[in-house]
């Protein structure tokens, strides 16, 4: 067990006000106007239960409606749900969906802004920052971890992430409808931004100057992974309050992404939970 | 911070001898004869590395050949490389397969035995227990963090399992050539060889009596996981020695397997790290 008086961060005293960062605007551009398909019971039902989602069609093998009616979820009152034939679904899908006999299709969510997410939570926001993620089902199963751990959003730079598609949504497992996935125009303003609402900026990196455990997690935290191989931007590692690694066997590849992310929200979330 | 005093575990005293177990095989039928072609940088360089990887073709985009030269990675004696364009590439292989200009045609590894494996290894030995995974990538990611956090192998039931195809390869980033993969056609069976050979088997379950912190984790252990929403089949519970869960926000369906995986075999190797 590590000493707690060993552990240290980076950075001294944190301030809470700092200079004030130009306000984020997640962009809402015409390529999120388009309708998109979730599929998946998970990604389904969290999307049907999600008030802020705008639905369109809801298609449903038999078992599957009899599944909903046996646990008495309804239909939202502004979608009819269409019964069909197990391959019909197939076909209204991208090639191979696991759809498990349900679909939505659905409007994109609109887009939240991390003021508003700063603003609306308390003083235990936990959020993960992505630097350049590749691969939308990685940032799905963060969601998915996120929405495990608590966590407040999922932070993600706009050129650089893919959309919310469908793999994205049925990763998440109906997480996409729970943790607002915020896409952010400058990623280490993003993080001065945090950092100015009294957020520690933990980067992950191999060669970080503490082990995960070590770290003496505050109640506001943003843990910032950068892409597999890549690693961090030199300006968001720049940017970071302090770096963390964590203990491994093999080379700096050989935790995926959402591996890394699942452990880090782990970690923060039992140093939260032995707090309290 | 949990008492260590209060760290239990059902069983008490662990038996190093116990009843013989049936020694498992790992069948080699014809189904693990055909070829298979690995793709993705990782995986082909890893199996490029395993003397034990029969290979047959190396087809390459100029650009990784001159990766290959630059880093002095030779090509195995018994393939030639062939360059190509990306093209021809994609052609080779699955729809979509991410390839990266690297792609080895080569046959499946050899069975390895759950006897080998135990008789191997020191008495640090860490295993996971896979029961029923039904998706390849999440077998493939496990086995990738097993070979971060410096597990043993990664076991699975024989009919309950995926094939080790090019997508589990892909998943696993390179660990399929490092972390032995071992199918047993019994795996309650297989437990109770575990059991008899010293390890530990912890169960995973959200409603599991300790934490994975609680727990005092043995040299030898065995991590048991269950298939996403199914969790474990009521034998393989009851084989196990004790039971431990994640601690999360949401419910029990919230973390993936591959992300309970990577959180248990952190735990476990942070343990491990901290007393050795």
């Amino acid at each position: 067990m590590a000493d707690k008086s060993k552990r240290t961060r980076r950075g001294g005293e944190k301030r809470q006000e700092g200079r004030q960062a130009a306000p984020v605007k997640t962009p809402n551009g015409g390529r999120n106007g388009g309708r998109i398909w979730l599929y998946g019971n998970h990604a389904v039902l969290a999307a049907i239960s999600n008030p802020a989602r705008r639905k369109h069609r809801l298609v449903l093998t038999g078992d599957s409606a009899r599944y909903l009616e046996d646990a008495r979820i309804e239909a939202p009152a502004d979608v009819v749900a269409e019964v069909m034939d197990r391959r019909d679904i197939d076909r209204l899908l991208p090639p191979g969906a696991v759809h498990q006999g349900m679909a939505l299709q659905a409007d994109p969510l609109d887009p939240v802004t991390l003021e508003e997410v700063i603003g609306r939570n308390g003083d235990e926001q936990v959020m993960v920052v992505l630097d350049r993620p590749n691969d939308p089902r990685n940032i799905g199963a963060v969601l998915r971890s996120a929405a495990a751990f608590g966590a407040a959003a999922v932070i993600v730079p706009d050129r650089h992430a893919p959309e919310a598609t469908a793999a994205l949504a049925k990763a998440a497992s109906g997480a996409l409808d729970r943790v607002p996935l915020i896409r952010v125009t400058n990623l280490a303003r993003a993080l001065e931004q945090l950092k100015a609402a009294g957020f520690w900026c933990a980067g992950l990196a191999a060669d970080g100057g503490q082990t995960l455990s070590e770290v003496d997690w505050a109640a506001r935290t943003a843990l910032v992974l950068g892409a597999e191989g890549a690693g961090l931007r030199r300006l968001t590692e720049e940017t970071c309050d302090f770096m963390v690694r964590i203990d491994i066997d093999g080379d700096a590849d050989s935790l995926n992404l959402s591996a890394a992310a699942a452990i880090t929200l782990y970690e923060v979330n039992r140093a939260h939970r032995s707090r309290s």
